[in-house]
């Protein structure tokens, strides 16, 4: 129970505090968690440490817990009463890779001034630490204006987001019980078109799968045997150009028989947020929706399922020329899944096709990378009726609720393993150039964040 | 003039020598000149200096003459009466990666006992550097017996060949006194199916073109944007897998309209060759030739252009997986040309139709890495009898003339440059694994190459 004066003076905290709020934020982001890399394991583990410090400070019973990847944190606090709310983040980052497309060390964090405010710019200031520190920084101003949180909060962070969460799963099944709760929140999502708060309501799902083609048993050069031998990465782009069919359509067998339709009121809803697409894509240098024909840009965005490649890679790509057959070619190819999709039944499916298509004389490996089911929250909980109104008191425009195309895996997880609900809400921006070179978070995001949660916090507690 | 007294001389001088000439051989190996890599710029003078040293000791008059790119070699010496002949190698070498599936370091070369005899390994044993040392060995016994040369020699050493040459026919046009011969000589070939000495008397030309698409101004999350974005790997692959219909034909406009069918003769001559395509595809893992349907093996081969993607790279290539849209995606691929074909044309065809397939948002940036006709040689000059004479006394069985798929491109140069017929004459086996991990050159090559470059000299100058 947070009364408005009580309320006014942590918000009143939360703004006098910014500067060190920021050099909190700072600090965390110098360190270079990039989970998918096992050279960097040290680092998650230096990330998680460190967020355990910072708990700890903030009064929680926190530690890590080691998994066969990197370490889970978890952290306890707060009043003995009223509802348990359980928040969620996660502490590693993506690669940075095109290093030399960055203007400054993205593990160097620095502010920055731009037309649209100030920003603050590094590797995983916006994907995911910025956003889960607008939750500490809440529960900082709370703790230190009333001496205890206006809820029991569990926090929850862990580690391996950007890399497929190998361990999520598994440990939410071992840590059912200190993990449990009424309602989790998420804070990885963002505004909606950069200024309208906005609680995601939908999230696609993800499979992720790597092939490798190889054929001769070694490089082959291409004037001794070109002509005769088979050449892997030929094998490979044509079974990735196979994959859609001229509508955009993609063309793995049964992938659109359990797409559930989007019902004709969410469709209402999302035709009247009025999403701007010419200026979405013309950020990024496009001028025309590239998927299924048939669809709006918002429904191919976040109902529609899709298949990408992420990454290809065969023969020889350094400077200059070299005239070779490579053995091998592999490429990284994920789909987007929407609700009704099963991703094991698609994963079954993909490679059975790329199986049938493979010449003579050519093997194919496959390694999956994740594989969750898109997720449909349960809007019609009061907390989210409570979360919107706080969004729209802060943000002085009526919060939205949104779909995302995005795939946020833990939130369905939180239903299937720990039958709870989950909650997202989150600050980022589209041009906050997550997973790209020059990831930045708006300090507005940041500051207005922390201060979102403390009015979420004290509605959610009344 | 050399008679057979002196000629026997000369051959025992060889075999006595053989040691000091594998050492010498390992000297030039253990210079890693990569021509395709600027890294390696200082390392290919460092070669090109190595051969004048050796030049000079030989009694050559020889000095490097500087280029855009990488020197060139000349040198001469010999009889000042009897015909002129050239001598052609070149002293760079291909890259090494990927180095992890060598076993030894490829420029610390060393001899290896093997099943089939000793071998010398390492980057460039084969291709070209044990080749060229082949002939100034030969030259070395004839100085040391004789005091002179058979006839009158120059040589000429190019450190461009593996990354396309774009030096060698400016140089040719502003040097064409001092290089100007009756006849090139030039040893980059092999052995038919590694035992029978060959003379090559057609080699395919080569065009090599990147292709780089490119689409969103960054690179994109894959699931804020998948879905609307274009991908530009998508693209790329739809455009490779274009290249070729389901009967393996290269479907560039207009490919195949100046295409010599190959004359009744000849076939009738290569099949007399008894080609075992089975051993020759087995050797490399594999069973079936992948070429044109209607075609022999030793016809793909020789006597019929190819398309092959000998690179291929676009988003995330590391370890683990990263859900982005790339804002980039870029291919090698190359040509081998036969006679008749333009590459000028081929190129430009091949462009407009890729530009044709660029869909909206997209652009297309081509770079080129060369563009060589084939060559079909003079083999009815009197030079080519003797030579395959000479060839059959070393080897002790009858000497082929024949074709090759690879392209050497200097060969036609020679003609339209210099107006000189090129002879070529190798000693190099298909299971040398140039342009791959492991290169390497039997002593037997080496040795039995050394000799017959003698007995081709003693020939020729008779």
């Amino acid at each position: 129970m947070t009364d408005a004066a009580t309320l006014n003076a942590v918000l009143n905290r939360i703004d006098a505090n910014m500067p060190q709020a920021v050099t909190r934020l700072q600090a965390l982001l110098r360190i270079p968690s990039i989970s998918t890399d096992p050279a960097f394991a040290p680092n998650c583990r230096a990330a998680a440490d460190w967020l355990v410090r910072e708990l700890q400070d903030l009064g929680f019973d926190a530690q890590t817990y080691d998994t066969p990847g990197h370490p889970m944190v978890v952290g306890q606090a707060g009043a003995d009463q009223g509802p348990c709310l359980l928040f969620y983040g996660h502490y590693d980052v993506q690669p940075v890779d095109p290093l030399a497309l960055w203007h400054n060390d993205p593990f160097d964090p620095h502010i920055e001034e731009t037309p649209d405010g100030a920003v603050i710019r590094g590797r995983g200031a916006s994907d995911d630490k910025g956003q889960l520190m607008t939750f500490l920084e809440a529960c900082r101003a709370f703790q230190a204006e009333t001496g205890t949180l206006p809820a029991r909060i569990k926090v929850f962070f862990e580690g391996e987001e950007e890399s497929g969460s190998p361990s999520l799963v598994p440990f939410m099944g071992t840590h059912a019980d200190l993990l449990s709760a009424d309602l989790a929140l998420i804070c990885d999502t963002g505004l909606f078109q950069g200024k309208t708060p906005a609680i995601v309501t939908m999230l696609r799902g993800l499979l992720g799968e790597e092939v490798v083609i190889s054929g001769p048993t070694k490089d082959l050069h291409s004037g001794l045997y070109g002509g005769a031998a088979i050449n892997p990465v030929r094998v490979l782009v044509k079974i990735i150009a196979s994959l859609h069919d001229d509508t955009g359509r993609v063309t793995v067998p049964e992938f659109y028989d359990d797409v559930e339709e989007l019902p004709d009121a969410m469709r209402a809803q999302w035709q009247a947020l009025s999403f701007d697409h010419a200026d979405f894509l013309g950020k990024v240098g496009l001028s025309q929706p590239a998927g299924e024909q048939d669809r709006t840009p918002l429904e191919m965005l976040w109902s529609r399922p899709t298949c990408e490649v992420n990454g290809i890679i065969g023969g020889y790509t350094g400077d200059g020329f070299k005239t070779v057959l490579p053995a091998e070619a592999r490429a990284k190819i994920s789909f987007r899944l929407v609700p009704g999709q099963d991703p094991h039944a698609i994963r079954d499916n993909f490679r059975a096709m790329v199986r049938a298509m493979l010449p003579a004389d050519c093997r194919v490996e496959f390694l999956g990378h994740g594989a969750s089911r898109a997720s449909k929250m349960a809007t019609t909980a009061p907390a989210f009726e409570q979360a919107r109104q706080a969004l729209s008191e802060e943000w002085g425009c009526a919060a939205a609720f949104v779909g995302s195309g995005g795939s946020i895996p833990v939130a369905g997880h939180f239903k299937t393993v720990l039958d709870m609900d989950a909650m997202l809400v989150g600050f980022s921006k589209d041009d906050d150039q997550i997973h790209s070179p020059n990831e930045k978070y708006d300090l507005k995001s940041f500051h207005k964040g922390i201060r979102s949660w403390a009015r979420i916090l004290a509605r959610l507690s009344a």
